[in-house]
């Protein structure tokens, strides 16, 4: 049993609004239940260096938590002077996730950088921030139409993230902090539209797991991010 | 006449929301209009190392700004690897304010940290977030009366702030971003709701103000403020 | 009674020593009493980005106090890896109240910069600075002026500044640090000298203020900003 | 076709150069093919905070390249003054897989840190890493045992990793620069000497991946890591 | 001839004054000519860790310059936020040579942190921080003596130290700026009272040097130093 | 005796084994006993932003010690987040000797990167940094001529370095760490071909020297250069 009393294969409540903030292109509160997460999607009319006269575009991703989104206080990194090697890792994944949803060169010399801070954290922070954040993303793609700086729609898929694991010996989706700081083994797995890898990171935190654990979880993976795409589609008005 | 249609002497619409986040001590959304800076309270139980033995607590506070609050995207203070001086200045005029809230010696040794992180930006981010903060910084003392961690309570009084200006040679009460940047001169003021004065800073951006000046805003600020801290003590259940 | 045997509106003795170092284009030091600052006016033939173009010039300052200039020997800023929250605070507000000293049209895309570094240490630094920065600011124009990089004479006006405060329940002029550290209210005052307001910051340190006692730190502190600028033209030869 | 003309199921050449330098407890230098990594083990008799007083030990990591190990010299991290994303990615990675190898009970409070260094880069260098640490770590282990610092043997599985991809279409095993730069997908594996899972990494770089095409990734990984830990036993004198 | 019209063998004017700031324990202001530098030594009552329990005490040196102490404005390195190779490798050299002016034994576990901050450059200016900081090191002795914080006096030696260089083909003492900038060889000398060398750096800067060139300037930075021991000597009352 | 049972002249075996890693342009394991360093040297077509449009090209040096290079395992720089004060020290003098083996109006506006890591340090890092670092030079400045990107070979001269110190009373040659870590004087001298001085930096750690046995040092150390010079050209193919 689930201490969320969730079946296994069960979501969170899943909710994406849009238009969260005023000011930026794009801008989606996430929230996979207790999880909540603004995903800001910020337009810029230049490219990276390496990208220079390129005609390339491109997608990048910041990730942050509040100090006090977490159960005890955690110290700012401005404060510290440097972000944490967890933060980076997360905010790498995020960016090469969403890249995978673009065509750069239909985005022409633009960046999109995607700021995904997590208001309250519950498990799952780094997945809701893809989720949300692809939805962010579609809208400043959707400004950049309506404003003509890009002719055609660079948008090629919606890609969706969940994590799964194993919890007491059985796979489960979507965990939770209780299930998350417990399990056996964590897998976050970032999937498109049509259902096809772009990213599996599982990590045994607790012993190891065999390739029919992996084939389990993966399978619960592309049950719920199936679900998660829905609700995008749902959200940007695309069902 | 202001941007937004308001009375020379007029408060933008005022939100406080309690219990906003979920893990904190004391957890509040302040709204002043468009500006939107989530406050939250953490105890702990130590203090700094020059307050050790001295059996008095003490209150802190940090400020920031998510990238994208503001109109154009701001860099990632995480990021960069150091706040800015404008947010250091914010986070001692916070922190300086709410001292001034709280009996110290009845506190005891504990530390109340005060995080105030601006959700959406336009204009008065510093006088929201103190005056949001000393909600926050009330639920805390409440959690510790709760827990029976101090025996009597430490609150002396409540804190109050807000922004006054001259704007096209008028003195107007709480700038929103339009008028802000636009202003002659900037004053915020902070007082307790005995309507004396725990901060006063007015800067002339463009040209001086004289005596007179100085005095008019004053009186708007005084009347504003007054005005908060009624709606803090509505918000408190204690009106 | 002050512990300097100084009337209530006494300055402390006022010493302001052009051509202090050789190689900045303006050099002061000045002296409130036992506080000794260095300050120096460096002339950029360029500006910051964002007044390329614009025919602007700009004024911006840099505060830094020896290690032992204090009782006891505070930690080197350069070896620690950044400046304090306090020593941005006071570059920032020395920066703006200088720039109200100068017509920036007038000065062409030109910088100055002034660095103000603390010898010696008793209290009143930052207005020191102020003083005593205004003069090298003024030396760096005349430069300017014998050098023909600039036409017009961009001096609109002098700036002064002095910190008053309540000590044991009383206005006083011009705090020394054993007034300083045990003041109920700390108050620094920006004037030109048509002894109209560039910055006001007021700190109760210990409990609050009213709106009578404001007006008379107010009216104290323009009675010592007049002496203080009386001096400046002095040294300048203006008088 | 490879361009290292290997079969696709073919690992490098591998070697392993155990006390490769004088000083650590354990010293490996490791090869695969022209990926040259030197995985030294210390031993500190301490753990960090966290695990104080818990008799439990740890296991740590840290990566580095020396700025010429690749094609075009990187700037030296401890000159830009940060380790970058992907170093503080790797190292944690390195990390975690390295605990899965001991019980860190019977460790006792002792900390290994390994340090894994990159001399020349033709890619793989994580899990060259990994699969070299873990034979370092292993001879750090027998220093302790020897030297009667801990009773009982706590290592319980040898540790190996391979990277595997989709190249041109093709599952191919352990890529070299060459096909890495160009691969569609990229995945690490890290397994114990059961063949079980420790960490799954996949990465679609371009475009994406099914479940059939990970399932071949998968086997291959298991065909690769099951080699790496022979050549580990020999080395080590276990078989 | 040398720019300054001073003989080969001849010193610039040297001062030292004593008691030159209120808060040290030593401050002296040493002048070289032009160049000028503050050095002050603070006592603190505890050594650095790796001499906690040792009875013993340590000496270390920071140094600094004023943004404008040079022709051209340097950045300040508390901006910057780190120190340069070159400040890092003149303070290194400050520490170790005035430690050789003490008995770590006798000194106790109590620490004399030297501070030398350039006023004014030109030229010498670690040379004559040690001759300075020498004369502060000793007063900061006394004031450990006077209060009887020791026993016993741990001065062993006077310390002084100067350039010498080969300008124009032709060993010259003391170089100034206008001649630093242009030798061929540029040698800083640390000889104790006895005329034994501490420490010899000789850098040709432009072509190289034989060993009786090696030996006139020796020769020279012998006769120099023993000049600058007397002026210690008198200005500490001990002639 | 010495612990080596080296003659109080004799230099430790000494290797230089050219092209040890296969991307950098120069690539030079070098070593001095049980001292190992590799140096790189990096060709970059351009240079400094001092030197552009000046048709001089530059040679710089950056050193590091791998962690566990030594007994006790130090902490890695890229982790502490900044390089200390002995590593800039030794690049900068790195960098100082080797632009002295250069004609850099020949070398044309290109610069040429030195990195020195320490894989197994025994005394005497820098100096063989240096000797070994001219033949990675000069292994570079081979491959510019032959893409003919410069038209004339701008080496000037043969660069070597030793260190030299008076061991238990006794002059001796190339100390290693048992030596130099209870010598009285330590001595590293940088000479060219010609046996003439590039730098000489010699530091009494304990106690002091006379101008006799400065010489005696010197001697030594023209000597040890000389055969250092020899293995030089011997491995260049100069002999």
């Amino acid at each position: 049993m689930r201490p969320s009393q969730r079946q296994l294969d069960q979501l969170r409540d899943i909710k994406l609004t849009r238009q969260y903030t005023k000011h930026a292109e794009g801008s989606v509160l996430v929230e996979f239940g207790d999880t909540k997460v603004i995903c800001t999607a910020s337009v810029e009319e230049s490219v990276p260096r390496f990208l220079k006269g390129s005609g390339s575009g491109w997608v990048t991703a910041e990730y942050g938590m509040l100090p006090r989104s977490t159960g005890s206080r955690m110290d700012r990194e401005a404060a510290r002077g440097k972000q944490s090697g967890r933060t980076q890792e997360i905010q790498r994944l995020i960016g090469r996730s969403l890249r995978a949803a673009l065509d750069m060169k239909l985005l022409g010399e633009n960046t999109i950088k995607l700021d995904c801070d997590v208001i309250q954290a519950d498990g799952g922070t780094r997945t809701a921030s893809i989720t949300g954040g692809c939805v962010a993303l579609y809208d400043a793609v959707n400004f950049l139409l309506a404003k003509k700086a890009i002719k055609q729609n660079p948008i090629k898929q919606l890609i969706g993230s969940v994590s799964v694991g194993m919890y007491q010996g059985v796979p489960v989706l979507d965990l939770d902090y209780a299930e998350d700081s417990t399990a056996d083994t964590d897998m976050n797995v970032v999937m498109n539209e049509a259902g096809r890898f772009i990213e599996v990171q599982g990590t045994a935190e607790n012993g190891d797991y065999d390739a029919e654990q992996l084939q389990q979880m993966i399978a619960l993976a592309q049950k719920g991010i199936a679900e998660l795409v829905v609700k995008q589609k749902q959200v940007l008005g695309l069902l």
